[in-house]
């Protein structure tokens, strides 16, 4: 459905880098919900660039709700959030109108558009769309928390610097979660993150960019939630964060390391403990035959490094039909992984929402109906 | 949609191992194109168990096409293809009903649907259900390769042994697609295949099992297929290929090998090659923000090693919630890789052809369009 | 979705009528339903051609339900639901080959489907791919009763005959459906009833075919169903209700009688009556903004004649290029309304078990949660 | 899905009466038209309340296009409109924020929002919402005009007075299709249409409203677009046209007379006529099997009158649980009819291009494709 997801509550998302206004509807969010204006805005933040490991364009990303909200509270119908552009200083991009920057959508979105395509920084292809789905995602997350579902995201690898994983003590991995929600570079290891920072600022220096990993967990999750064949978590939760434009590879639980692994180490035991059903091991990420089981929800994708960078490329000229060469000279991110984490969080609460509602319908999340 | 998937041709799988057929809904295929049931019956045996590295149970699989085709030709409306099951051996399950196989869905179905799901086999959630799949992939790959379109795989890694990977150069690549179409067991490097094969048996002696990793190539897929956000090719094909039960990871291109590289080795430069625009490298998979650029589309995916040893582990009785052990001493496959890799195939191909029919129109199919 | 409709609880039809087999899948069904197949077998009947009034073409309709019911009940998976064709006399059709039958989709299936379209019988556009639907929503309707919610159709008008209406008192209303629940030819006033049944054999003497009007009513469906903008109520049920072949109108609650009113007339007043919300008329048939406002869904459709008819019509050889005539001679309804009702009941049941999955969950549903 | 419809060019619409925007997101449409501002406002302005016969209410509708245009062509990506509610008097409602108006979604929304919907002026069940189907509509029928695609409506009934019927002939059609589309309150009589006008008059110094029949036709739509079973045109386009608040009837071709007729009157016979297929009479309104002939596809609906009227009438409190009377004083239409009619031709208009899209795909709406 091109710029909409979602069969229950359903987003879709438009916009522009550099049009008027970018935005999104949340449609389908039952009625009622106190909106929590405070945390939307702090969720943004975390996507906003900070310091000299992000850009220096200044997005105010200041989140309108125009519909689906009354007197605070969710009306049940369409929750319609615009941000306006501000900063968008379009002369840096004329330049470049005809420029394929290399790994950026220009050139296919010149042959799927026909060159009628907003070229201006990314279009509809900019990262910048991402921050409506992060206001969006901060309703999702509500509804979540109130269920006393969880996600946190945190940086596992930057370049050649490696975090800790994620604990596999439940009680533990809920505190981590905690703690990397409420940080802007999202690491378990502060002494690590500093290094990281670091790597950041060393390609920035280099006129380069740097990607990484995120890891996400999710705790709380109900067992037997997601279908059994096209709709298996796997699929429905890869679907939402492909959406990303860095992100090149998602594995839950084990993933690739699968590869090297038997299956009597490959497998989960199951066991009876204090009355639930645990597994010893979480190799399968909280996911069997597509359906959770009950443990944490365990995923992992890359983020690519930015493609904008201020090193010279080789390249074509759309308009001409000639090779030349391009330095990116506008104000990018080094690094955008520290941005996207909080767009993962979003989206996995989007995915979980419709996942969720497909089973106990929209009424279960009625506030009202606890 | 859980059994659905597609929005212009859609494919509806259907069925339990052990219950009387399993069988697919295949809807929105043009009229008029000659099913080539040769083709079909080569690709099912590519998913059929073979020798010793495979489960004994012989599964005839023959496929029985009850709608859509007249005269052995497509109607233009949908194709029904049905196939019994016929070795099922349902006894070989009763002893298994209550517990739960590690790594298996029988524990999350069992949740899902209150103890009412068929347990025999695993039921719906059989690796079984792969078969109507490959049959009507069989189709799609038909309607893709009159249009020019290819596509290919094999396994890249087997545990610990290494194929070569598919090629860089477009002539070469399109020779070593069309040479795994005609292997069973699909590598490009034989004596590296008889390694694998050698490991398989390896761990099926040890009353274990193996996984790995598969590569994919498509090449003749036009430039500008992928929708911008939420159906971007990633999104799309990762949504399809993770209903494959044993897939718990994807990447395109370089995948998590992004997360070491820096932007100016990551980005793949364009440039004009007789005409034509070309990547020098092609990192990103022949997929830029989502949209197909005329390079080759690069996927690779882990399939874990299968759940079901012989080798004694631990589990729960879901009957009388204790804790217990099973050995799963069935006929099983130490191994799935060789035989997911034309399911794979087959997924492909039907997100393809869904993904251009947006584009073009179910009516750019009709052979007599051409 | 062409062949497949429904969102949490979908459908998918199949088949020729003088195919193999005709069919459905049914995706989204709460698992430990016990499958009350006296009453499927019941509801088939009601479809079937029984006296002089109906086709002497004999038809089994057996229903073989191939997946989705494990012991009885269902498992939660997709239940497909399996006919075949036996009574097929394919020869009577081949004749008619290149012949558009006037009214008939032979010309238009001829366009879409370039000549590659199974002709015989109307293929994929016989009424006989009804009969899955029938199938189908026999489980629907057991859903529904199992949470007090009944419907009943009867024939309204049967060319220049007109049945009773149905009260506009609740109690009545229910009796009433019931009494046409279990009727095949399903009249409220069955001397009418007999001057209906005498009109179609008179048409059938003059070698033509009549039509009429069917009314139907709903009783017990919570207020609050149906959504705000493209899913009201109306929406959806015309949706379902149009895949019927002959049906060319649908009107709800007083429907074209609207144009003749004036606003103080057509408003429905409401009013507490022992602690519920009523209105005190139900011109709006139940269907407030789209959504049920808790009194009876009242819904009309009109059924046009059978275009099948012995009497001799012009129309075009599609092959030749000129203009003939032809006189349909094999074996055909003088009309079908009185089968096309168990097939609007049927539709009807599938819509509302899909809309109220939105609100409630697939968990609603489950016997067990009781 | 609730407020989006469509699966290939597929519209979103939110909004309430009284909040800040209402508006809409239309995606799918090809890149490259120019949207032709004029034709919009043109369109809206039939919408717009104009004299006695309307509310004194003074929308400014004015539509802001704030993504999906660029240089005045589309993108190709999402079109969003916007229009601000700005003469909104929310006084007005307040002291009927409980009282639930007779036929309108008061009580409803009160049911299915538990008391958080924006009740404001009937909030998201507003006919204000239907400003931006229109502003959308326009861009469609922009498209169906580009490739000889035509509709028009007109008011066929208005309480008891009784415009003349679309002509049969395929010529006067095209000019009454072009006549009707240049007025505001269209008739092809206009002294019917100054009768129907004092007929509403008459209504509003009553303190009460009218409703109607409005008729349209669509010509130049090519033979073979519509999907057999679910996607059937009369599915496609019922469910569209259910979302228009007062419409509770819709029929195609001879509609509801078709039960008094005879199969062999009912028929349309088909011919050659200069090289092309014709049927002698249009009873079936262009449509067989669900799909459509080439013939004039024929649509009737009829509109309800008005709910809120000045008149006193019987409701209850909501909140004191108690009967009480309403007489609805604001500013509120007699008959929303003459409004109603471009509403109807903008959803019939997204219903083509969707249906068409499927055949011919998005690439073929290219201005560059021509």
């Amino acid at each position: 459905m091109k710029n909409t997801i979602g069969k229950n509550v359903a987003i879709t998302v438009f916009g522009e880098s550099h049009g008027d206004m970018i935005g999104c509807v949340l449609d389908g969010v039952c009625a009622g919900v106190s909106i929590d204006m405070e945390f939307m805005l702090k969720q943004l933040d975390k996507r906003k660039p900070q310091g000299s490991i992000s850009t220096a364009r200044k997005e105010s990303d200041m989140p309108k709700i125009v519909s689906g909200v009354f007197e605070g509270k969710t009306t049940g119908t369409p929750i319609t959030i615009l941000m306006e552009n501000q900063d968008q200083k379009s002369k840096d991009y004329s330049s470049l109108k005809d420029i394929a920057r290399p790994s950026h959508a220009d050139y296919v979105a010149n042959i799927k558009y026909h060159g009628y395509q907003d070229y201006r920084g990314g279009g509809h292809f900019s990262g910048r769309l991402t921050a409506p789905i992060v206001a969006a995602g901060a309703v999702a997350l509500q509804l979540l928390q109130q269920k006393g579902i969880s996600i946190g995201t945190h940086i596992l690898q930057l370049y050649n610097v490696f975090d800790d994983a994620f604990s596999s003590n439940a009680e533990e991995l809920k505190h981590e979660i905690d703690k990397v929600n409420t940080m802007y570079f999202a690491v378990l290891n502060e002494y690590i993150g500093q290094k990281m920072e670091e790597t950041i600022e060393l390609a920035r220096l280099q006129q380069d960019s740097v990607g990484g990993v995120l890891e996400s967990a999710i705790v709380g999750l109900p067992s037997g939630i997601g279908e059994p064949f096209f709709d298996s978590l796997e699929s429905v939760i890869s679907h939402y964060l492909f959406s990303i434009g860095g992100i090149k590879g998602i594995e839950f639980g084990s993933g690739f390391s699968f590869a090297n692994m038997y299956g009597s180490s490959a497998n989960d035991a199951f066991r009876y403990e204090h009355g639930n059903v645990v597994t010893t091991t979480n190799h399968n990420g909280g996911i069997n035959g597509g359906i959770s089981n009950g443990m944490p929800i365990l995923v992992k994708t890359v983020v690519k490094p930015t493609p904008s960078i201020a090193k010279e490329q080789e390249t074509i000229n759309m308009q001409t039909l000639e090779n030349t060469t391009v330095a990116i000279t506008g104000r990018h991110d080094p690094a955008i992984i520290h941005r996207a984490r909080v767009v993962q969080d979003s989206l996995l609460a989007l995915a979980l929402v419709d996942m969720l509602t497909e089973v106990y319908g929209t009424s279960w999340w009625m506030p009202c109906m606890d």
